[in-house]
């Protein structure tokens, strides 16, 4: 390689991040403390809640946010030699907290509060919401995914019908929004996320008779697997299949038709067959709405692709990253908010809190500025649950959990929500969220 | 680093890729000679043409399939021992034939034509679809942008909207299609795509009078810059701009509000200022659609960001990579296609043909099955041009293209369609494809 370092994430950005700073110096406030917040002005149309993902790589990202030799050379003609200089010993030296991965958001909901100088934290704008933008948007399609297949596994494999970087994210996104697996080998080698998978139609084709492709499956991965049933004549096939691997066999998959329809017949066809364990994976063209169709029917598994790495609709979340609060001539801190008209904030600072009722559902997400107030200052019977951790202290990750503890936080903050976010139609936020 | 290599893309694939070669080891198949190809089945709903992006990063990616030792111990539980080994050793030894960076495409247009070992070949599909759907969607998105904008320049600057290492490829994309520039840094250090970009809102809100942001700016950007005059008043941000940089100031920029009407009181104010050059840029949720509604207003260039990096509306092409034939027993070759019935396939290699007329006008997308037939088999007066180019040959790639040369590919290419193409409307594909 001779150019810049694959792991530095601190090309990653924007220009002007970068002429900003350049410019912040030369009026003297580069250095002014700083306080910025990446927040969601609304769901995306009809959505009840969305999700957090992708703390963790950003994490990862802030700490690679260097910038070495290369890169400076790189930069040469953005940005002038002083500024180069300043940027070969950048360091992110400030505080960072944030909602927990997993947690559900709603409109305004503070996820992240960036403080530090304003160099430093400007510099991380564009890095921060590409991560946070494109991995909420996949975990919260994702979410309502494995809320409408109930009990039954959802596996991710739309790595072919997005950039391949993205893939590798999309299937960690998807697995803390409580998929069971993905087809993913780049995400099962860094993230660990578990992996699968068996055959696809060229396999059958490759072979001179499906019962060929068959065998050749059943002999290399075992009875176990799962065989592709609809290159020819479903029917057929599941014969076949069962003749091959008998009645152990693992699963079939359909890939195409009125999946419902078809899942019906190959359930009657192998229970006749006597291979009443053997399970009906489908995996064409999934949505949330089309696995909520097939609740009825019996289909053991789902397996979704386009739908789930595009955000089934709404491929980013249109987080945005403002300067809430900076220091001020006296060295005060200044809250501040833009004007213009159809984009206007509230500058400040913001402290979140989930407010729950006495059987502990949620019912209001709470957003105030300053710091929080004493728990005894919910309404009786309520309780309120703190939903900004520190992630960064002093320019140190404190806040890194696993992708098992984002799982465990999807399921649980979900569980708390207003049953109305298991409904698939459109509707408002399942709870407002309240200034205070 | 203790996990695979950062640029080895052998990992961007799925799971059954691999564990498809080790059952056709199994059955003796594996070596086959097979041609796969890479295709759409139709264009997104109402889009007149698409464009091919991502062919260079495919040849990179190609390039770059190489499973080392990290990466192959990482597959160890995916796929046995003797299946590793032989991915140890793994090498595109084949040939891949395909359609130029930056032409437009048709439905059934055989994007790429993939010819090797059954093994090797089946190998690549996940990484290169991810590439072609992903750049050739924004790629596809971008070109109605520019076609949009007619003579006034697209900025493309939406890293925040989709994943960090997707921007980059988008603003590689949108480069193709025509863009003139990224707000994307590594995009630059990359593929050398132009960089540009001054200040963010929060650049304003830092300094205690905007006057003092604007004189930082000029003072460190020269006059030439570009000052953002919505974070309070614009009238009065316009006077103040012209006040600090002159008459010689470079332009303003408008990021919220009714975009036409406040820039025709913005031109109209910086006339009667006497900064008639002074440019006037917008760059609020912009598409194709918004940038033709533009089309009479007094506005010297857009910046896209959001629909640019999500494909405007049509964030992944849905092109397959499909088995059309393979080896048979006896050395010959067969074609092969599934017969899932909402899934059809045309089985059989392809050639590719742009059909134009005595005008030079494309009238039919030209799709055959086996050779191309000589040119005098064309209708009188028209004439055939070959989309098939050479980009692999025994494994070497022999068809890498500048980004220039693509731009170049992309302004002829449409160039050459009819003139329904520039009709942002919904319709029907602009050329027919004729299968012969």
């Amino acid at each position: 390689m001779t150019g810049p370092s694959p792991s530095s994430t601190a090309l990653l950005t924007d220009h002007y991040e970068l002429t900003m700073v350049q410019a912040a110096r030369q009026s003297g406030t580069a250095g002014r403390r700083s306080v910025f917040e990446l927040f969601p002005r609304r769901l995306p149309q009809g959505r009840r809640y969305g999700v957090v993902a992708g703390v963790g790589r950003a994490l990862d990202a802030l700490e690679d946010f260097r910038f070495d030799a290369a890169t400076l050379t790189s930069l040469e003609g953005v940005v002038d030699a002083g500024m180069l200089d300043w940027l070969g010993s950048y360091r992110f030296s400030g505080d960072v907290w944030g909602y927990a991965e997993g947690e559900a958001y709603f409109p305004h909901s503070p996820l992240l509060v960036v403080e530090g100088t304003f160099a430093e934290a400007v510099l991380l704008e564009t890095v921060l919401l590409s991560i946070y933008n494109h991995d909420s948007a996949i975990a919260s399609a994702a979410s309502r995914m494995t809320l409408a297949a109930g009990e039954r596994p959802c596996i991710e494999m739309g790595a072919r019908r997005t950039h391949e970087e993205a893939a590798v994210a999309a299937a960690r996104a998807a697995y803390v929004a409580g998929f069971e697996a993905s087809s993913n080998l780049a995400a099962r080698a860094r993230y660990g996320v578990p992996s699968t998978g068996t055959a696809a139609h060229s396999f059958t084709l490759l072979h001179d008779a499906e019962a060929d492709a068959f065998r050749a499956q059943v002999q290399t991965l075992g009875v176990g697997t799962t065989l592709l049933v609809d290159t020819y004549d479903v029917a057929e096939a599941v014969r076949l299949a069962v003749e091959v691997a008998g009645t152990g066999l693992g699963a079939v998959r359909l890939d195409s038709g009125d999946l419902g329809e078809v899942a019906r017949e190959v359930r009657a066809q192998l229970d006749s067959l006597g291979a009443t364990s053997t399970r009906v994976v489908v995996t064409s063209d999934l949505d949330e709405h089309a696995i909520a169709a097939l609740a009825a029917a019996p289909v053991d598994a789902y397996g979704v692709g386009t739908q789930l790495v595009t955000g089934s609709g709404h491929p980013t979340c249109g987080f945005v990253y403002k300067l809430v609060a900076r220091e001020g001539d006296g060295g005060e801190m200044v809250s501040v908010a833009k004007k213009s008209h159809d984009k206007t904030s509230v500058g400040g600072r913001k402290y979140a809190l989930r407010r729950r009722d006495a059987r502990g559902t949620a019912r209001a997400e709470v957003v105030g500025i300053g710091a929080a107030p004493a728990d005894d200052a919910t309404p009786e019977g309520s309780s309120d649950r703190a939903l900004l951790v520190p992630l960064v202290r002093d320019g140190e990750v404190v806040g890194r959990a696993t992708l098992e503890e984002a799982r465990a936080r999807h399921r649980a903050s979900i569980a708390e929500l207003p049953r109305a976010v298991t409904m698939m139609s459109a509707g408002e936020p399942a709870i407002p969220t309240v200034f205070v």
